[in-house]
Formats: structure tokens, C-alpha cells, sequence
């Protein structure tokens, strides 16, 4: 059996010094790949910059692809998903959901606003100005290594990602799809919700759902969801690798 | 003697998930006050999230002050240099430049510029656009504690940061303030010209002066400028800990 675990955070590199990150640790997916290693199964463990990684295993195999951005993420996946049969999909990693385009001070951009609009179809401006900030031809060439800091206020505009999660039901229809929703301070009324609305845009399987004001050192709140409900309760990374390994077992027996 | 250290990166806030780091990972920081310890000295390290800290010292005392972002920084130094006697500043820090002031979607932006705008005054329509994008009290309160993915393009709006190395001299006239510098891809020359404007701007005493793509695991190219030039060269962090014990030492002496 194959099973497939993205773990940790991704990196969208504003220049070559700075760089737009977030607070994934990769502790989840550690413990979720060590546990289901008691499994006779073969790992791919593909993590981000910063994560903590899984220890060796005793049995099976853990085979590691290392990445840094949203768009390496999803060449890696394609690759795996179209060459290989894997069994499930543990996708745990906190993808971003941007990558940046280019960076522009405030005066640079009035410029090119100012010199863009058609003055006389006043009525049509704020469909103007939007196009203007979305034409990439407008945008001066983003040539320097390391963004000078002369300007007193910048804009770093960001271009959606291609959606990892909703491309690997595409790569390989019959995958099990176990997808990771985190939200910060809501109800878990509100938790469930948004678990099964990703279930039906991303074709996912199961949601493992948590908010992150519930996560700390010891503890990590969650909730798994199927598309009934709430199927299972977690406190616990450990508990959460439990949950899983059932899962998962159950399906090897 | 006291010693004030700083070493690793600070971290921006974009949301409660995402923020804007650096590639900075202290290590430097980390050599020169391991290397510093064996003196008798009082080492006050200020160090970013996910800096490496230095061993606890065999002699001396090492005093840790953790920050997360620039403002935090600016702050905590202010609070050590306006209540101590620091006979060094050694600022190895990778500062940010920038800190987030709020997000906005194309479309929000577009709708605030147009709203805005006044039709009738077209020749200053560069200063007026200019002056909206400046202006706070235009953009919608950022309330979300994690972004929405819904839009297509966004903008991060950063606005510039209090100049920490410009304060030090400031807080503290007498003490011998030790800058760095980092370039990517730049010649010696250059590089020399930036550290001499920057002993100017910040009343430093010394830059050390390096340049990211002669940086690595084990190598560590750097120069030490005082306002004559280049006064020492160095191959690795090793080296460049060697060169500021010397320095230190001297005074001691």
C-alpha cells in the first residue's frame, strides 16, 4: 500500500532574501507518518521549508520530496499521483493559497493607474482601474535580487495558486482523499460547515478540521468529517494518528 | 562589559496563519556569541523566531530576549539601550524593512480608487491616486483573523518600519555600534560603497559588509568597513567571530 503525506508549510519567495510564509510546523504530519509506519506500507512524504521531519521507520519504507513553494507542491503531486497507484492521501501540509506576482510602491502604482485610465469614460473607472491592477503587462519588471527599501509604503501583489487539493481527485480518481481544513476562532458548528463544503469542491474523501486557537504543544483539537458528519473527536496529534491508522488498517485487513 | 547581540530575523503578521519572514537563520548571531563567551563579558542576545541560540556560556552571563517582529525589536532595544550601559552593539539581525499594514482585494482597491477620485482635477490624478493609496482611513478595517483565498489577485499593503540601526546611536551615543549589511549578487566595490553610506546614515562604527550568494553551509565571505575602507576580510563564521573577539578584546585589554 501507498500512502501519501504533505506536511509543514509552503514558502512564496518575495525576493531572494524575503519570503511569505506561514506558522506550519509539520508536527502533525511527524506523527501521523511515524505512527502509520507500524503499517506494512511505503511512505511519500512530501514537506515544506522548516517542518519537522518524520523519524526513519522500523518497517515499511519513507521515501522524502522536499519543497518550497505552492507551485512546486503541485508539480511534485502531479508527478506522483500520475506515475504512481497511491492508496490515500494525507494531505496535511498548509498550502498557501498565493504566490506572489511582483512588488510595486504606492507612488509607482498611482503612476501607472494615472497614466492608464481613459478620462473620459468616467463611468466605466472602477472597472478601468481593476483591469489596470490586474494586467501584468502594466507592472514595471521585477528585476532586482533584494527589493530596495527607499519607498515609505509597497504593495506586494499576490496571483491565486492553482488549487493543489482540488487537482488530486483529477491525477488519480480512485485515491482516498483525506483533506485538512484550519480555521482560527470559530464554532465548531462553523468548523463542520466549511468541512463539508470542502469535501464537495475538492471531491475529498474525509476532512480532518481544527481551529488553531485549539492547537498547542500538547494538545491539537479536531474533528474528522464525512460527508454525514462528524465521524470521530480528536485532542491529540497522537490521538489523530490513531484515528487514521484505524482507518487505514481497517481497509489493509 | 555588556554586549548587546541581535541575531536571526523578525517575523510580520500578515493574518493569525500567514506572515513575511526572511531567509535569516541566526547562525552567525549564534558563532559570535558562543566565540565572545569565552570573555568576561554579559551578553544580551536578542534573537527572531526560529533563530539557533547559543550553547549556555561557561563564563560570563548570556541574557535571552526573544522578539517576533520589527516593532517588537525597536522596543525591546529601546527599553535595553535607554536603561543600560551596552559597551557594544553587535546588529546582526535581518530586520524587516516593512510591516504589514492591511490586505486588500483588486477589486476593493479599484473601488476605492474610483470612489475616490475627483473627475474634474485630471491633471493631479497621479497625486490623488497616490494619496488614496496612503491614506488609512480609505481602506476597510482589516477584521478577519485568517484572509479569505476567495479573490484572484490581492494586495499586501506594507508600510516602512521605525529604523532600528538608526535609533541605536541615538538611545545611546557612547556605545560602538557593529551594522551589518547583506547584498545578493553584488561586486566587492559595491558592496564597500553600501557599508561606508551605511556607517554615514547610522552613526555605526564599523559594517560588517556580506553578500547572500557567498553564503553557505560551511563559508561565510564577508568584509569589516570603518569609514576608511575595508579593514579585514573574512571566509567563514568562524573567521568573522575570531575578527570581533579581537576587536572586543583589544578594548578589554
Amino acid at each position: 500500500m501507498h500512502i501519501l503525506i504533505t506536511a509543514g508549510g509552503t514558502d512564496e519567495k518575495i525576493d531572494d532574501v524575503r519570503k511569505i510564509t506561514n506558522q506550519a510546523t509539520g508536527r502533525l504530519g511527524k506523527v501521523i507518518a511515524e505512527r502509520l509506519q507500524h503499517e506494512q506500507v511505503t511512505i511519500h512524504y512530501v514537506y515544506g521549508p522548516n517542518a519537522v521531519l518524520p523519524k526513519s521507520p522500523a518497517n515499511g519504507t519513507l521515501l522524502f520530496y522536499p519543497i518550497q513553494s505552492v507551485n512546486d507542491l503541485y508539480h511534485q503531486m502531479e508527478q506522483l499521483l500520475t506515475t504512481k497507484k497511491i492508496d490515500y492521501v494525507i494531505h496535511s501540509m498548509a498550502v498557501s493559497d498565493y504566490y506572489v506576482k511582483n512588488s510595486i510602491a504606492s507612488e509607482q502604482l498611482a503612476h501607472m493607474i494615472a497614466t492608464q485610465i481613459d478620462h473620459h469614460a468616467v463611468e466605466s473607472l472602477e472597472q478601468q482601474i481593476d483591469t489596470i491592477l490586474k494586467t501584468n503587462h502594466f507592472y514595471p519588471e521585477q528585476t532586482d535580487k533584494k527589493l530596495s527599501s527607499d519607498t515609505e509604503q509597497l504593495f506586494i501583489r499576490l496571483n491565486k495558486a492553482p488549487k493543489v487539493i482540488q487537482s488530486i481527485k483529477k491525477w488519480q480518481p480512485a485515491t482516498t482523499l483525506i483533506g485538512f481544513k484550519l480555521l482560527v476562532g470559530v464554532s465548531e458548528e462553523h468548523l463542520t460547515q466549511v468541512a463539508l463544503q470542502s469535501i464537495q469542491k475538492n471531491q475529498a474523501d474525509l476532512i480532518l478540521a481544527n481551529d488553531l486557537e485549539k492547537i498547542n504543544d500538547t494538545e491539537h483539537h479536531a474533528i474528522l468529517v464525512d460527508p454525514t458528519g462528524i465521524i470521530e473527536r480528536f485532542e491529540t496529534r497522537q490521538d489523530i494518528a490513531s484515528g487514521l491508522q484505524s482507518l487505514i488498517h481497517a481497509n489493509l485487513a
